[in-house]
């Protein structure tokens, strides 16, 4: 494996195979596959999981890792092509990416969306312009509109406590301050379709998924007998749901406008997932979030807290299911 | 040894151990113990010496680390219970520490005072909440009240250098700009008592450590054979000292309110120690300071870098006393 | 090797061997060499090559290494002998460095200069402060006058591909929007001189290196048979070059005086290299430079991606050269 940027890159057997090898680590340790190798870990924006789970799993293989932070410790890198650079970034991704490249084995890079022009975010234009430039393997941390880490980890997760493979999985829009970007919620309703589920993507009028995100989603429920809808109707989504996934994501009608996003966002602070949401869910329903996540404003503490919630054994696979990927690129 | 967080948690024979286990690995290093071994630091506050020794000393025992530190690469973190999070944190402690407690095999966390409430920085309010959520070994890297990887370096440090066992030990308040917590005070009289030194506690007015401080050190102090008392005498408090180890703390009387700290310790500039300090103490009297400190503020150049300094030692013990915690914890 | 902080420090041959190690450990890894070996890292300025060069060789070799940032995660340190310690920094170097270096088995720490006074920056009185109370192998990773690290990468950079050992060396100052440094234009002319070649340093008025480098790689060029002279004629200095290595820096008329030394560049624009400036070249001449560089400011696109540049390659052996110090110093 070169590349680690999308599950959609991958045949549903791959990814299998993949979270198989997840298992097998985790019951069979190895702890000096990846003696000697190096991974470069580079964080455009903040992270807690993703930079401990990384570092923590190459140390569970032998291997070791570096962590670059531009804008902190490192300066500023610029990312526009043709760019004169007169401004505060000194150094250019094209320059500096190529360079840690060259001092490890594989490469992991962090680039959020720039939340202004969701056309170019959907090409994941700034992202691709830093793959280009590097020969090495090279892992997504999350992009504009992807996080296959985090999908990988949440597969690995319903696998683990047995949701059904076809089982529904309601992706719900969830409260938050300010908008943030929609690469996990992407992630996750592909993860599902691929793994055969029916998925229902439920949220407020006004952050409906981008149609390119639903018809690729689509084409991968297609693949492996599942399905794709989105709806407003929050008891007709949860009914019979086994996996409540909830996420904040910033409006698509108002997409890159904070001010029009906040007036929407205003009136939805009834989107805070409460226990009496799993109303009429399977008794069995699972309540999923990446993290990290705000108490009381996305989710209450009583569902957070409570049974139905599987978010620490999704942010302990991050671990678990990352550990196949490098084993798989660089053992 | 699943928790390291207080010396007053164990027996004096149990400490004794320790630091004859410490001793061991400086002449005998173990460079495979810890093989495979991973600790997560989580830093709420700055640090040099607990990062730096930290990591040196898993690696010196095979082992790895990784640091987390909130607020700088990663969002801020809540700690205050049922919070409604609208405000900076994006994420609670109540998630964010048992998921990198779910990557390594050890945490340690530092996680200063708040410095507002006494009675609740004294019942260690926000380190415990943080502690009851984490089921892995966990090290105390300095808390509100206490600090027992550098009360155990202290111990070594006298020990190390023959200072007597029932020594006379002064804890003298020394100048600062501002409030610092009472995290060592606190742990040093303890330790000090613990190894059954007369200990005295040398401070202006305003700076008489905590009641509850001081009974839980005589505690220490009476089934060790010591003895705890508090003074603000100085010539009194340093005839025949065996030790003068300096720190600077906040007001007692005045705790959480900086301006009223501030006009005491205006007049307090004399608290800077100098060679005459010690006309009246034992001729191999010694200088202690558990670093960071402020040269001609709280000592004199002539002081630090005088014969009687034994601040290196101390310092670098902190890598060999946390050797031997970790080595207890996880080998 | 106990220090590595000029190249003037060593024999030619000295060297020579060096880079033979570093040769050889390229084709040869020894993956065990420094295996429990730890190297701390101190930067008191940002670095992205040189902070991941080092945790990667070092990783390659099997040792370990730790990084402190003063004034990000770890409070500023002073410097100054004699401060009345009551500003912002909490720690002074007299402790903080002699600590860290009794963690590790080797110290790297970078510093640049103050950039106030020529006269202190070239006797490095801060690095010599700071080196002073260290009693562990040191290396230089950048000070006020000085980058050995970037020296030796580019001497192996221009052994690798075949330039000429008495080929002409030509290092141009270029534009940038602020005054830098003088470290890596003094490491690059002695280092050609050293290695033999014919320097010219190309310059506009105001920016003529100091005297005292000039004379310091006149001696080494002696010694092996090149030269060292200065112009401001672009045409001169490029007829027949086999290398030009631009560089940005401060005037050194104006040394400490950004708005006399801005008046300057303002003029300075067209000192930004363009495929036009290797026209009376040799037809093999490189182009080099130390990175981070600002494209379109200080070099064009068309000469960055095209392919005389051979940055990537200086880059990349930051960390095969350092390895080979590394190893000389602690295997």
């Amino acid at each position: 494996m070169h590349r680690f940027l999308d599950l959609a890159d991958f045949s549903r057997d791959d990814i299998v195979a993949l979270l198989e090898l997840a298992r097998r680590l985790e019951t069979h340790p190895e702890p000096r596959a990846l003696a000697g190798r190096i991974l470069g870990l580079v964080f455009f924006n903040p992270s807690l999981r993703t930079l401990a789970s990384f570092q923590a799993g190459m140390a569970r293989l032998g291997g070791s890792s570096f962590v670059i932070t531009p804008g902190q410790g490192t300066w500023q890198l610029e990312t526009r092509l043709g760019a004169i650079m007169d401004g505060a970034a000194a150094e250019h991704v094209r320059e500096g990416l190529p360079v840690l490249a060259s001092y490890c084995d594989a490469l992991g890079i962090r680039a959020f969306a720039e939340g202004r022009d969701l056309a170019a975010d959907l090409a994941e234009t700034r992202f691709a312009a830093m793959a280009e430039v590097i020969d090495k393997p090279l892992l997504n941390l999350e992009s504009a509109m992807n996080h296959p880490c985090q999908a990988l980890a949440d597969w690995k997760t319903m696998d683990d406590l047995a949701v059904p493979q076809h089982g529904k999985f309601v992706l719900s829009w969830v409260s938050h301050p300010r908008a943030l970007p929609l690469a996990v919620p992407a992630a996750a309703v592909h993860m599902a379709a691929m793994r055969g589920m029916e998925v229902v993507v439920l949220r407020p009028e006004g952050y409906a998924l981008p149609p390119a995100i639903i018809a690729k989603a689509r084409a991968a429920a297609d693949a492996a007998g599942g399905s794709v809808r989105e709806t407003s109707e929050r008891d007709d989504a949860l009914a019979g749901a086994h996996v409540l996934y909830a996420k904040e994501w910033g409006s698509t009608t108002h997409y890159g406008d904070a001010e029009g996003d906040a007036k929407l966002r205003a009136k939805l602070a009834d989107w805070c997932v409460t226990p009496d949401w799993f109303g009429r869910a399977d008794p069995a329903c699972r309540f999923m979030h990446c993290l990290p996540v705000r108490r009381n404003v996305a989710v209450t503490d009583a569902v957070l807290d409570g049974p139905r919630s599987i978010v620490q054994r999704e942010a302990y696979n991050r671990m678990t299911a990352q550990m196949a990927v490098l084993h798989r690129m660089l053992s």
